[in-house]
């Protein structure tokens, strides 16, 4: 192995640190959530210093294999996902970090109701950030376009809480202010399965050198 | 000027068009709001796929320009920038979208209440961005710094937004669906200004060659 290839796969390792601690921060916002459990919140919000500073290393690191190496090919695209990938993990960690601020406000006040959905959601958000860091490693176009696909049960996941969420404002002021905020956790699990997406689309373009994002769209 | 230098410059150019035709699209979704005009909404909505076109444009380009040039030092720097902002110019793409969807359907019910903080957080939000993009035009990270403080207002303006539509939803049931998205409208436009502090903090890296994202939170 020469020292290029070492350094290419410490960085991979890295991103892979990184994703893991990640998906344990979106875990455990929703287990302070779920459970109540205003200190575990206060370890999410703390521990995001860890996700930020992982996220400057992965950037430095990349730029300077870039700088002094001056990859080619598969070995650039992958340090150009690898960098891409960094800035949605740093993101996804933001969010973990968001429910965790609103766990602890919503802890100080009775539960509204069990929580169902969006323990489901939160559990597709993580599955998909998994099998992103999976297709990732294994380097899997194929793996990483079923991944897109599963954006659309969060997305209808979300409309059904906000309907939801919506009855219990209309029929009882007083659940407004906890309704609001938990339509904001179904906000924030959404837009961490957006993420998970956007990984997926960047492994498909290291894989086939293929920019796929956006094309549903258009 | 050699080939290179001109690609650069091409470049720079992109991402300034990418970055004003972004911000056209904020100014244009919260007027299709406040002047309750869902067809401007739909121009929006249909004009947020040139956005995403540019972003792939750019993309595909500033990692041709890495492959082939084997830039160093600054203009790696500048390249790796353009990357980093074109992402965040997506999103706030994609943010001016949600704007524009969500005054759609408002734009089907009756006015809740003339829009005042809205209009000023687009504005400065706006500001932040146009501020940004001529930062990295003219490489000045003391310009950049100064965007950077100005998120703390529009955060402050979100809280503000969010308590005035909490006590419209306790007062009036009726109120509970429109505040909610108002409240939205509200996220988004924070979030826009987040996107636009990732800018001048990139900016910042690229003037300076030093990562300051993170830094007051640690």
């Amino acid at each position: 192995m020469s020292i290029f290839d070492k350094e290419i796969s410490l960085l991979k390792e890295r991103i892979l640190k990184m994703g893991l601690l990640v998906e344990e921060q979106i875990k455990n916002s929703i287990r302070a959530l779920t459970e109540r459990d205003s200190e575990l919140a206060k370890e999410v919000i703390n521990r995001d210093k860890l996700v930020n500073s992982l996220d400057v290393e992965i950037d430095e690191e990349g730029i300077r294999l870039i700088a002094i190496r001056q990859p080619k090919a598969t070995d650039l695209r992958f340090i150009i996902t690898a960098l891409k990938i960094s800035t949605d993990l740093e993101r996804m960690g933001d969010l973990a970090e968001d429910i965790a601020e609103r766990a602890i406000e919503l802890n100080t006040e009775p539960p509204l109701k069990p929580y169902i959905d969006i323990p489901r959601m939160a559990e597709i958000a993580q599955g998909m950030l998994v099998d992103a860091l999976d297709a990732f490693m294994k380097r899997d176009a194929e793996e990483a376009r079923n991944i897109i696909s599963r954006d659309d049960e969060v997305d209808a996941l979300t409309a059904q809480i906000f309907n939801e969420l919506l009855f219990f404002m209309i029929q009882d002021p007083r659940a407004v202010s906890r309704a609001v905020k938990i339509t904001y956790i179904a906000k924030y699990l959404e837009r961490i399965a957006d993420h998970a997406t956007n990984i997926a689309e960047m492994v498909v373009y290291f894989a086939e050198g293929k920019i796929i994002r956006h094309m549903a769209q258009s």
